[in-house]
């Protein structure tokens, strides 16, 4: 008897990519397993990026690392002879900026995380304190023991932090629990992230719990994969969300997160999922397109020129 | 219009307290607010733990607090004037020590925390790893860097840390998302904590929550409100859970894990609660008793020699 499965996902056709780049004004990409595999930038998406802004295409690059400002994460793409700019990127350290100046925010932020956030947050005009200046502290818990806190502190920006401490577990809680109206904003919730090639490290996921156990309160998300950053960003360019397509390896975090925020998706099988996943009866996420590879888009111009 | 309210919950007359003592062979006592206030004990409770214990009633005294070990924290209660066994002390670094024990566990345990976690580790003859001994350590997270970690660690117990950092977060979880069927227990989930009389302080809520947010894995809690400790203590006794009585101060917390236990339950008037919550129509709590002070019971004692 034979098993009822679904029609296999194919692989786009030359007109199903006209189609979306005629459709598509900006992409948005996640980078690992899209963009690079490990050190290694994929054969062909430098040329890919090159023929997407000469058609006038916007390009971002998200990530959901915090512990680099967008010009701080620059260094990655160029080191591995990407030429992009920094406002092309779109870091959740950004997206916590970002957020609070989306919404007008005149107070001072208390930051659990690293420089990424701080160097956003001057971009934008926005005062700060903790951060890699409060590393060290320590607490001491003796008789009497009391510590103050800025009662000026309008939120608390929760970012992945190597350096965490109980200093600034007890400064943000005092800050969200006794600063009348003090916003919990978290840059990603991410269990596990990889740090180093050679390991998964626990991620944001921490820092924000530590800070959700204390205070019992549930964080505002920036990063992926809540739907601030594509909100900012269609708003930012006036596009509607299928003008903007989520280009991703995953189906269920990349994918999944486009088509949620109503975005034209594409999945690339140069990264983690494999045909066999993508065509399992299992998946209930289908994407729009399919790419064996980002620079698959390349025979558009080859079939544009040769017609 | 009168406004319709429950009827008045009543302090316990002497016959309502003579069937108390009748039905209940031990007492587990929540200490701040029943025991003492700040740091001065009840004027009458050395007297009444006094006569309880001629009677040939268990007490027990119940603290969330796991930095000390119950040897450890006899000395709270010695500096106070009262007489009490360390066996007579039921802290939560004792329950977790305790709970490894009623599963037999052989094991090694990862610790996050300080060291009464361990001396009631050492006392149950379980092996362990971690605690104050990696206060001071630090990740560096270069290229390649791998933290390798111990498999034979069968269980992480997490309790209050103010030594907390990111290199005990990283050993816990890789401890549970990589050691086949190793066990995450928390001492307690407290949100905040009186670790000094000035302020509350972020409890282990915190500690716990950064391992669930790294391995979105909820852990086995030993303390209040869990029924461990009740089942153990019950267990160890011989005890049905109504000969077994929780005396406490807080309607929400106390007395609703006493009931929650099927334990016969007291509320004390000398902490939190006042006449005015317990009556109000917005209470759903029903104490067994309502008591003043723990040394109402003393009445007991002068009813019956002048009987």
């Amino acid at each position: 008897m034979a098993t009822c499965r679904a029609a296999a996902r194919p692989i786009a056709t030359n007109q199903q990519k006209a189609d979306l780049l005629l459709k598509v004004k900006c992409f948005i990409f996640d980078c690992d397993g899209v963009i690079w595999l490990g050190d290694k930038v994929i054969e062909g998406v430098p040329e890919t990026l090159d023929m997407l802004r000469e058609m006038g295409k916007k390009v971002f690059f998200v990530t959901n690392n915090s512990t680099k400002s967008r010009a701080g994460y620059m260094s990655k793409f160029l080191s591995l002879g990407l030429d992009v700019k920094a406002e092309e990127i779109y870091s959740s350290s950004y997206a916590a900026a970002a957020y609070l100046e989306s919404i007008n925010f005149q107070k001072k932020v208390y930051v659990i995380g690293e420089t990424g956030i701080l160097e956003e947050l001057d971009l934008k005009g926005i005062s700060h304190l903790g951060g890699p200046s409060d590393a060290d502290k320590k607490v001491t818990l003796k008789s009497g023991e009391f510590m103050d806190h800025a009662h000026d502190v309008g939120a608390v920006v929760v970012g992945f932090d190597r350096y965490v401490n109980y200093y600034k577990i007890q400064y943000a809680t005092l800050c969200i629990r006794e600063n009348p109206g003090c916003l919990f904003i978290a840059t990603n919730r991410d269990a596990v992230t990889h740090l180093t090639d050679a390991q998964e490290w626990a991620g944001n996921g921490s820092m924000v719990g530590a800070i959700v156990g204390s205070t019992k309160r549930e964080p505002i998300v920036v990063g992926k994969p809540s739907d601030f950053m594509l909100k900012n960003i269609s708003a930012s360019l006036g596009l509607a969300p299928d003008e903007i397509c989520m280009v991703g390896d995953r189906l269920d975090t990349d994918i999944m997160f486009g088509k949620n925020g109503g975005l034209t998706t594409a999945l690339v099988l140069s990264g983690v999922t494999t045909p066999e996943v993508l065509n399992s009866p299992d998946n209930k996420v289908s994407p729009d397109l399919v790419l064996n590879k980002l620079p698959d888009l390349l025979s558009i111009k080859a079939a544009l020129v040769s017609a």
